[in-house]
């Protein structure tokens, strides 16, 4: 398997190139879950923490189970990969969240608003007046926050909902997938979701980096599109 | 790494145990990932479909994601395990699960109504006078299963909600967690959920057939379980 060992030798090397400029790395377990990479992504994980122990490392899993089994996915997340953060989903229940909410030190990322096209079908039901999304969002304020490290997953690509997400969780932090490649704004996004300190937005920017440039000067593509998107995201949070 | 080639070799002597018995398999992926057994998982999958081949492979796996992710978690489940099913969480929406739905031969069992104690929390959120696990079953009828092979997962512990979700499917098959262990009654389950055929469901049972007995002879209480359980739900299909 020669392609697994380029994969983490790829990552190792945007890793390099952004780790002085991003608030977290993301790895997104799919894409080494498709090609049998498991203990490449291990690899890369222990890499971030060693080199980069103050970056946030949050596995992109969005793992949904219940009772044993998610506590054995909260393992996965925690233990096997080590990371600091995880992103799960809401559908189960709060059941379904508790191993995660309740490991010490580490956060739970549960989805509220999707970046995709189709995410209002059902995030977007009425029951009482209140979409679906918003009440995952009050669960979260009112329930989850209570039992351990919580955050939120909200589109770019949807920032008046994410005004509103805002206006339920006060000062909860909120992962934003859904800039670059997807096509989401960040001065909207800056804007529809601060907190009062201008903070509390972890906004996600994978493709874009990623692939920035497909020769063999990628990773320094890759740098300059992280600092352009760094600054982008900065003079966003400077307007009053 | 010892303890993981005990996991596959305790697996394969429950499937010799149990093949002639059973009308699918539903390895749960988290027992493998926690542990970093997915060569172990592999080889597990690789041998059902080899010696039992006519014995459903289901990957309970409960993804959801999106576009290129979808996709790449649609190859793990279909084509790195190769299994003939896999479990996902409707909550991202249509275009979510699109990647498994289209998949030629393949099958898609997505979480309508779960067994956990919390799944009312979101699933019974009512709208339009329509709780969504029903809205996630019309769905279902209405939609994914013009797109591909789509049945749906109603645990064992809401036998009226399974009468329900029944109701709306016609004859599309459901996947039911939660008898054993989690404490579901075979009987109603049968009778709440089968269909017009008296067929259409397949009942899961875990924990109660993999830890029957703890001693040496666990692959023969297994059998002896399993058998147990295949004439209760015959002997409740064949009530009137």
């Amino acid at each position: 398997r020669g392609g697994v060992q380029e994969i983490e030798t790829f990552c190792k090397q945007i890793i390099d190139a952004t780790g002085d400029l991003v608030c977290a790395f993301k790895p997104q377990i799919a894409y080494f879950a498709a090609h049998g990479a498991e203990k490449q992504l291990e690899n890369i994980c222990a890499y971030i923490r060693l080199h980069y122990p103050d970056v946030v490392l949050i596995l992109d899993a969005k793992r949904g189970d219940i009772g044993d089994t998610a506590k054995l996915y909260a393992r996965e997340a925690f233990v096997r990969y080590g990371a600091d953060a995880a992103t799960v989903n809401p559908y189960l229940g709060t059941d379904s969240l508790e191993p995660f909410l309740a490991t010490p030190d580490k956060g739970t990322i549960v989805l509220c608003r999707t970046s995709n096209a189709g995410s209002s079908e059902f995030q977007s039901l009425l029951s009482d007046g209140e979409p679906l999304y918003l009440r995952v969002a009050r669960t979260a304020a009112e329930t989850w926050r209570a039992i351990g490290e919580c955050a939120l997953v909200v589109g770019a690509t949807y920032p008046a909902e994410l005004a509103m997400v805002r206006t339920i969780i006060g000062e909860m932090p909120i992962l934003v997938p859904g800039i670059g490649a997807q096509g989401g704004d960040i001065a909207a996004v800056v804007k529809a979701g601060r907190d009062t300190n201008s903070r509390g937005l972890i906004i996600n920017s994978s493709r874009a980096i990623l692939y920035a440039d497909s020769s063999k000067s990628f990773a320094d593509s890759a740098r300059k599109v992280a600092i352009e998107t760094r600054d982008e995201i900065n003079r966003a949070r400077n307007v009053q």
